[in-house]
C-alpha cells in the first residue's frame, strides 16, 4: 500500500538523520522555532499548570527537559531509539515507543498534558495516535499538538502526502521524509472523530512575518453527552 | 468610543446600500459567493436536517428563501429595514432585529440551526450576540458562521477594525464599513467564552485558486461538566 510506504518513509528518514537532527536542535538551527514556536509550546503547555505531561514524538527531549525544568514530571516518548537514547543521556525519563504500539494501548499511563511538538507528520498512522489521546489524559487533561499552519503550508489546499525536506535545518542531513498535509477543517475533523473537541487555537506569529509561524491545537476528550431520562 | 463608532458605521453603510445589495446579490455579482460560498454555507446547514432555522444578518433573505425551498421552517432577521423589506416582498418570515436587541433577549426563539451567512462584521457586537446564541439554539443544536478566512485576509494577522470595500460587488454603492478583523484563534476563542465549541470546520475551495474561498466555523452549546461528587 502506498500510505503504508509513506508511513515507512518517515522512520526510516528518521533513524537516519537521527544525529543530525539533535544537533540542529542543540544548535538552534531552525530560526521559526527559536524565533517562535519553541517558547510558544512552552507557554501553551504551561498555560495548563500540568503536573505530569507525556511528549509524544520528544525526539531528543529538548521540550520534556524544558517542562521538567518548569517542575512538570514529564515521560517523553519517541519511536527512534538513536533520539530517545539521546534525551536519556541528557536526563529524564524517556521511553521507545511507536504510534503504532500508543495507538493498541502499550502506553498504560495518564497525564494531565499530553503534547505533540511538530511530531504528527503520518497519515493513519496519526489517526490511530489521535484516537488513543484520551486514554493518555487525565480528568479535564488536554491534548497540545503544535503543527505546520495549514493555511501557510503552500499549494494544493487539500490533505495528501507531500515531499519533505531539511531546508533550514543546518548540515548533515540525508533522505527527508514524507509528510502528511492536512487542512485546518481535517485537523478539527480529526480531533472530532478521536472523541475531542477543538477548545483552543494559538497562532504564534512569526517575528518578522507578522504570519502565523505554526498553529496549536488544544484538544479535551469530549463530554458524554447528558441522555434525557426514559 | 471609537470601536462604537465603528460599530455604528457599519450599520450606517447597510442603511445607505441595501439597495445596491439587493441587486449585486440578484444580479450573482460577487463571484466568490457564485462559486464556492453559496453552496457551502447552503450544504452546511442542510447536512444537519434542520427542522427550523434562524438566519441572523439575512440582508435581502436569499439564504432563507433557499433554505425554505428545502422544506427548513426559517425565521430571517436583520438590523436593516430596507432589506427586511425586500426579503418580506420575495416572501417569507423575517423580522427586524438589531444585534443588539437579539443579545440582550428581545427574540424569544429556538431553531435546530443558526447561521450567520458573512453577516458577522462587528467586534463587541457580535462577541454579545455569540454569548446569546445558545439561547436561540434547540438541544442539540447547531451555529453555524461563513466568514473571510482569516489566513486568506491579508496583512496584519492581528484583531482589529480594517476598512471594509465594496469592490467585487458591481455598481452602485457608496460609502463602504469598516469590518472587525479576527484571528482563527480569536474566532475560536470567540465561540468558547460564548460557552460553545467548535466542532466543525469547512473551508471551501475557491474552483480557480484552490485556496479556501471562507471559512465554515460549527459550533454547539458545550455540555454542562459533570462534577465529581462530595
Amino acid at each position: 500500500m502506498a500510505a503504508g510506504a509513506e508511513e515507512a518513509r518517515i522512520l526510516d528518514a528518521w533513524h537516519a538523520n537521527a544525529q543530525a537532527w539533535e544537533r540542529a536542535v542543540r544548535e538552534g538551527r531552525i530560526e521559526s522555532r527559536r524565533l517562535a514556536t519553541d517558547q510558544a509550546i512552552l507557554d501553551a503547555v504551561l498555560a495548563h499548570s500540568p503536573r505530569t505531561a507525556i511528549d509524544v514524538g520528544c525526539g531528543e527531549g529538548w521540550l520534556a527537559r524544558a517542562l521538567a525544568e518548569k517542575g512538570v514530571q514529564v515521560l517523553g516518548v519517541d519511536a527512534v531509539p538513536a533520539l530517545v537514547e539521546t534525551a536519556r543521556a541528557k536526563g529524564g525519563d524517556f521511553r521507545i515507543l511507536s504510534y503504532e504500539a500508543i495507538a493498541s494501548g502499550a502506553l498504560d499511563q495518564r497525564a494531565d498534558v499530553v503534547v505533540c511538538n511538530f511530531s504528527l507528520l503520518g497519515g493513519a498512522s496519526v489517526d490511530a495516535l489521535l484516537v488513543a489521546a484520551p486514554r493518555l489524559l487525565e480528568p479535564g487533561g488536554a491534548l497540545i499538538v503544535q503543527t505546520l499552519h495549514p493555511a501557510m503550508a503552500g499549494e494544493p489546499y487539500a490533505d495528501g502526502w507531500r515531499e519533505g525536506s531539511w531546508v533550514g535545518c543546518g548540515e548533515g542531513f540525508g533522505q527527508a521524509a514524507p509528510w502528511y498535509f492536512r487542512t485546518l477543517g481535517s485537523w478539527v475533523a480529526a480531533f472530532g472523530a478521536a472523541g475531542m473537541d477543538l477548545v483552543q487555537l494559538v497562532e504564534p506569529l512569526h517575528p518578522d512575518t507578522g504570519r502565523p509561524a505554526s498553529v496549536i491545537f488544544v484538544a479535551v476528550a469530549r463530554q458524554a453527552q447528558p441522555r434525557s431520562p426514559g
